[in-house]
């Protein structure tokens, strides 16, 4: 083929260049069978899986069989385990089967963990017993954890052969594997000793022997370790697979790069979205039901009104001071806007500098000592803009007071929200769930208080 | 080697692990060669490069220059661009042009981008003409395409060739090249016409034909396309490397996944940087002074309080209703909090989806007619919490006028946070500068409105 033709379907076809054709959803509810099928025929597997990601069910499903087996296949390999599963309950058994048999392991056992337990059933029942048996190990790691998403079809390589000969070991042994570009090399208890890249095979001569070219002191992780971790380890030394071994040190699986790449954005998608006081999901935004997008919100929406209670109660306690200058009452959305923002911007730096280990917990008085001082030096600044917008809209004396709050607000509110990432590390919790809302809300009743207590000491009331 | 011994440095050696010994800075800075030397022969690569990383640039320099020669290279190629510049700077020329001479051609342009025009100089002059001639080629790439990222040193195949011989081809011309594992097939004129894995190399029998296994419609890129596009491609198909055309469908090189990777993680955080309203930068968050960070959140910060002004004005203009009702001033904090965090979630969910490609610009419609209805079901379940705050603070009459207000800021919030990065993208701004504070700002306001008239219509002032 020449690449000027079909470009756009593919590579020169970046996402946005799509969006000017009918899309599929239309086509399909139109129920015309024949241009459904011209449209399939016409795009490449991974934009049709990104379309049946965002129609619903059913339409998907009329989609699906539509496609030819080779292709369904190559689709559905594409798709997300949620959408899988859904895909699959609309199939006959014979389909159904046949796709699920050909599944890597390591995806498949991802699908299954959220699928009904009819459905799993189902699948594990029609699976041939080597497939089941490599499924079922899988299945006993636990969520997170690198055992989840690795893939256990390994080659592992005996040390004592020449190239030619472990050449020929690849071939014969590698038709199943999810890939033969990192080939661990095990002693005869099958623990591991070393790793050689399909690299260093290919470019060696012949008759080199594995033992010279292996790399004796491999990176390798266990079974039970933090697949985040081990996937951001990928990323800092730039491998392509990861050798994983239980506690004995046998091999039992490869941590492949395009699941290391996946656990990422998970882990980023689920930071941006505690960052955001929302609880992390997988499903698709547009596929969603919005009682499903609600649902997701709803928990730190109310909890963080219940802890703006605090906000109420402070002003109810400066009552008193807010009569006696009602005037105060026109800065508070600004200094507790300012105070929020330097907090969240402070909590979210750090947030994500411990998310890819610039940071750790042992810094917890240097980011202190830094993040007071950075506040004070941006609340000096906006102290100077303060004091001209209080003075215009007031008076000398109130911009005076929104001055000092801001400068005190600034470091106070950067000073928490760089220390509670760290602190919650520490006790375990996950950093990103101490999100911006959640600084900005403590800082908002906080502020206040030292708002009206400027107030009171520099009006003299 | 057993894996038992040194595990603790490499695999199982998660980042965590590795914080109970005494840090390289510290060391280094006691001025003890001797505990230097042997901390650096017991770390591995990558951790001797985060170390380096956190250190200021004098001791950073001490140390590299203890490390002997080949792990020196190791060490250095795992930095990022602007610490290898400060390594570099502090070298003697010798030692200098040999790491330079080293690097691949794409980190090496990388680097030479963000150096000084001096350091950029000497670079290129202590090059070999080859490597010149590559660097400079990269360098006319403009930031944050294809091209600035790619590696130019690929093994190209022709079509023409039996296994066996395409295998003594790689062999042949594979040393310099980055990867192997990606065997783009070009014509006389060096147009891409397909791909062959290794993968099917080696797994398949030696006198099986380049032209029967090559991906005759390969996904491919052009040099000038988004590399972020690109990128996310590259993770929505599972491919390890993508061919980049020129203009002219000539192979110019191979985007790798662990420039991938680098180019999806580099977005993310700097998506999550503009989330919170700081401008995004790729400094190490330890090695940067305090003026440094203050820097890249002054801007976002200051024009954040430049535009809360509109909040003062806004209740300046209703301060005849707040003073006939004084009691309105205590709900404010809660009310534009609940606001700005509904506003908040919107927005993020939205500048994600829009991230990955789960949404797309024409689904404006779609976009804002979902986010009205989450926002006002959520809004409705915040009101009945308001309705008892409200009821217990003050009075039911002041209940009423908040669970009321809630329900139409939420609603107003999340269609504003939804939307605004979708409109973003169609006027062809980066939907992330629509940060989640700059949502919450402008909610203030408009909140502010909504409160007031809701509270001059239930309580008839």
């Amino acid at each position: 083929m020449s690449t000027n033709g079909t470009a756009v379907d593919h590579g020169g076809a970046l996402p946005e260049t799509r969006v000017s054709g009918v899309s599929l959803r239309d086509i399909v509810d139109c129920h015309h069978v024949g241009p459904t099928l011209e449209w399939l025929e016409n795009h490449a597997p991974h934009v049709i899986a990104d379309e049946l990601a965002r129609m619903d069910a059913i339409s998907a499903g009329i989609a699906f069989r539509l496609l030819d087996k080779d292709r369904a296949l190559d689709v559905f390999e594409e798709l997300e385990p949620v959408d899988q599963q859904q895909i699959l309950t609309g199939l006959r058994d014979e389909r159904f089967r046949e796709l699920v048999e050909e599944m890597d392991p390591d995806d498949r056992a991802r699908m299954l963990r959220e699928a009904p337990a009819k459905v799993a059933k189902k699948v594990l029942a029609g699976l041939s017993p080597r497939e089941r048996r490599m499924t079922a190990a899988l299945l006993g790691y636990p969520e997170g954890s690198v055992g989840y998403y690795m893939t256990p079809e390994v080659v592992a390589l005996p040390r004592n052969l020449p190239v030619v000969q472990a050449l020929q070991w690849v071939r014969t042994k590698g038709a199943n594997a999810e890939t033969v570009y990192t080939l661990p090399v095990v002693d005869a208890g099958r623990r591991l000793i070393g790793v050689v890249e399909m690299r260093d095979l290919v470019l060696s001569s012949p008759d080199a022997m594995i033992a010279d070219l292996v790399e004796a002191e491999p990176v390798f992780v266990r079974a039970t370790d933090s697949a985040e971790k081990a996937a951001r380890l990928m990323q800092g030394t730039n491998l392509l697979n990861l050798p994983v071994v239980d506690s004995e040190d046998r091999l039992v699986g490869l941590l492949t790069f395009d699941d290391a790449i996946e656990v990422i954005e998970a882990a980023d998608s689920e930071d941006v979205a505690r960052q955001a006081g929302t609880t992390p999901w997988e499903g698709h935004y547009m596929a969603a039901g919005v009682f499903q997008l609600a649902r997701y919100r709803a928990m730190w929406l109310t909890l963080l009104l219940v802890a703006a209670t605090l906000t109420v109660s402070v002003t109810d306690f400066f009552s008193g001071t807010l009569e006696q200058a009602a005037h105060l009452a026109l800065f508070i959305p600004l200094l507790i806007g300012a105070g929020g923002n330097a907090g969240a911007q402070a909590a979210t730096t750090c947030v994500r500098a411990l998310a890819v280990g610039e940071v750790r917990v042992s810094d917890l008085f240097k980011v202190i000592w830094r993040e007071c001082r950075v506040g004070l030096l941006l609340g000096t600044m906006l102290a100077i803009v303060g004091l001209v917008i209080g003075g215009l809209f007031v008076g000398a004396e109130i911009g005076v007071v929104v001055g000092i709050t801001l400068v005190i607000i600034c470091g106070w509110a950067a000073t928490i929200g760089g220390t509670m990432p760290l602190l919650a590390k520490k006790l375990r919790i996950d950093p990103a769930v101490i999100s911006a809302p959640m600084v900005t809300t403590l800082v908002d009743a906080t502020g206040l208080i030292i708002y009206f207590t400027t107030a009171k000491i520099v009006l003299g009331i």
